[in-house]
């Protein structure tokens, strides 16, 4: 787990949205979002970008940057090694922060931290859990690259059944209304019954195909997603199979609409083409970059929330 | 080794003790303390513990926080791994840094880069050897928590033989009048001859005992700690036996005197149970946010001799 | 790769040289230095130099060191360990800061940065490659200790085969006049043709000896390097007779003229006695210094560039 300490300047800036709790304590999962509450992140997120743009106000910015105390291997270098439960560590690392940003093996490890910790914790991804703010910022980068996220048609092509991305991703996309979703994925790996019954339940259209260029001609995002080889431990036949049937290249790209994007939650290996990158369409990088306006979003917000704790105690 | 940038607000601010001059250049071992020195070093730690509960003075505590540079894994990373010597790497990296922090596999290592440096070193532990912040964090939280340092009775239990902290909480508790401990530990890891003759030179009084139950009804402090797998090497009947002999549950808090509390100095394993950390009495993670305040208060003390050193040279 | 955030400060201040363009807009390897900008490279350094002792200053110097964030093991913890290629790893990387400062174990890993970097790239070693801002400080601090770097008489001994430090040094010396160059090296570890004809194009003197005391007595510099064990893989027979060959010691000091100084890249093993390092001669630890003023002095340079690129987008 890794630290953040307040700074002021979150503490005293009044809000965008003054006078309206925001209702999390914790950014744990997929499911703590509704539409209203995206709407409220991406507004702080937008604003966020704004104030990177003007030169002047870059400090405000750097101000929101915090301090960040970090441990890369917590696995071998933390007291975790010595046996400490992660509870523990969590009281212990309350003691010096302000938030806490955690990254771990295990699923559930974020919820387990939460229940232990009095100031806010944010999943950073646990294990093959959640990764929520990686959801957000891909459903931040659609309404800013599409302009919407209603009445949109979305492919998601990969590994749908063990890519945690793409499984948030279609949770929250059924908080919308007339969403279509394509699902392209290898035999061994598509996407699982859960996520097919949740939209069903949402009344979001679904189909799965094969048929990646007609995916593509059709569809305002298409949503690449890497193979991921520790999947299919030492049948290194499938995993080929799998990592080499559905790339997209420029062939792929010279069948999207003008106003379509490609994304990837990054990082990449060859099933997007690099002789794409610089299509105008190809949106990933874009995306990477909306990472911090989303997670200086979530801070800038739970923040707020601590502040008020600690007034009140 | 890890560097700590001298903040400027250090070098203005003037001392709460000015015209005082600190006596320490460096801090590398308990022994180098006496009650006049921690009653000083506590006054300035109990400032940084009032300016952070005023929100106003929050940015004040930030700026002492100053700026490190940390390298978690120096064995394998730092320049020591192509055979530098420690008095090389402390050399170097006094060049970019106003004090140097040190934790280090090898006992006398912090004395040894204090020898080679120019700026102030604190021994944040070397091996088996010393870890003296840790021995003023648990006196400093005694002092907090129970009014007193004089006339307290208490119980030091678990692995006494091996545990660098208990040895250093024995010596330190020996500069104080009426002090009287109880050693509850495993017969493979009793407290060792040198603590014992070097408290009966002090008129410290200290009884054996394998009583815990008699012990928490009497002291002011129940100091648990924590029987180290390592010390057991391929004993694992030993290490069980060991381990599970002295725990502090529930039933032993009930023994407990309203006003007593119970320290370790973490990480825990099975040795309290966690039923008993919501228990007023359980004192041991405001002993961990303790070592914010004492190691804060030994910064500022530290780096005051340092600006004096660079204003004269 | 690690980031470096650009400081405010840096972009409000007028720089010294101000309205003449910085040529560079990344640092990747020696060769793109010549001696009017070693010198405006100099200016900038002796700049960072006063402010350090100038404590009221000492907040500007602070300002000019931003926000760094580090990873020590990027081969095995980011996505570099799932495949991800060096190009997506800076360009996601570039999205949240403004340089990148780059250590990689692959040669032309830094141009290959840099050639998919829209932010500058600073090479701060690329395995056996280059590693320019050592070979900057090296001669910033023949400059500051010998007052010239014309008309001089250097000696480079020990592994002038593989040393990159020593082969870039040689190259920037052949940008200045009336150079001498003595190669000091065992049989095995010789200064490669390629160098050597450079600097006979460049009209360098150079000789080939093995008489150490006799380089040490006619010499300005004496640089003296470290024989890297991993050079010769099993051959340890000749690495021990390589390491033993060319030792600098009290004697070999006692035959310096007064005003000559020993340099050494750092770290040392014994190819430079301890007993030395009190000599005033012994230059190696100043010489790491001005490392810090180097690096400061090129951020200086670079985030200019990168400035008036933000201001023209």
């Amino acid at each position: 787990p890794w630290q953040f300490n307040c700074p002021q300047k979150i503490r005293q800036n009044p809000s965008s949205s003054a006078g309206q709790r925001f209702p999390l304590s914790d950014v744990i999962e997929a499911q703590q979002f509704d539409r209203d509450l995206l709407g409220r992140i991406f507004d702080v997120a937008g604003v966020m970008e704004d104030l990177e743009k003007d030169t002047d106000a870059h400090n405000i910015l750097k101000g929101l940057a915090g301090e960040v105390l970090t441990t890369e291997n917590a696995r071998e270098f933390s007291s975790a090694a010595k046996g400490e439960t992660l509870e523990d560590t969590i009281r212990t690392v309350e003691g010096y922060s302000d938030i806490i940003v955690l990254r771990h093996f295990k699923s559930g490890a974020a919820k387990q931290a939460a229940a232990a910790a009095t100031i806010p914790v944010i999943n950073a991804g646990d294990g093959p859990g959640q990764h929520p703010t990686q959801a957000l910022l891909d459903v931040y980068t659609i309404q800013r690259e599409i302009g919407r996220l209603d009445d949109i048609k979305v492919g998601l092509v990969g590994d749908l059944a063990n890519g945690r991305t793409v499984r948030s991703l279609a949770y929250l996309l059924g908080k919308y209304h007339g969403v279509k979703l394509f699902f392209v994925a290898p035999d061994v790996v598509k996407m699982k019954d859960d996520i097919k019954d949740y939209l069903t339940s949402k009344d979001v259209e679904w189909e799965e195909t094969s048929d990646l260029m007609d995916v593509a001609s059709k569809c305002d995002v298409v949503y690449q997603t890497r193979i991921q080889r520790e999947r299919f431990s030492d049948r290194t036949d499938l995993y080929a199979e799998a990592r080499g049937k559905f790339i997209v290249d420029k062939h792929t790209m010279s069948r999207l609409q003008s106003h379509a994007v490609v994304l990837h939650p990054l990082p990449r290996l060859d099933e997007i083409t690099v002789d794409v990158d610089s299509d105008p369409c190809a949106a990933y990088f874009r995306q990477a970059k909306n990472g911090l306006y989303i997670r200086m979003a979530l801070l800038k917000l739970l923040l707020k929330v601590r502040c008020r704790r600690a007034f009140k105690s």
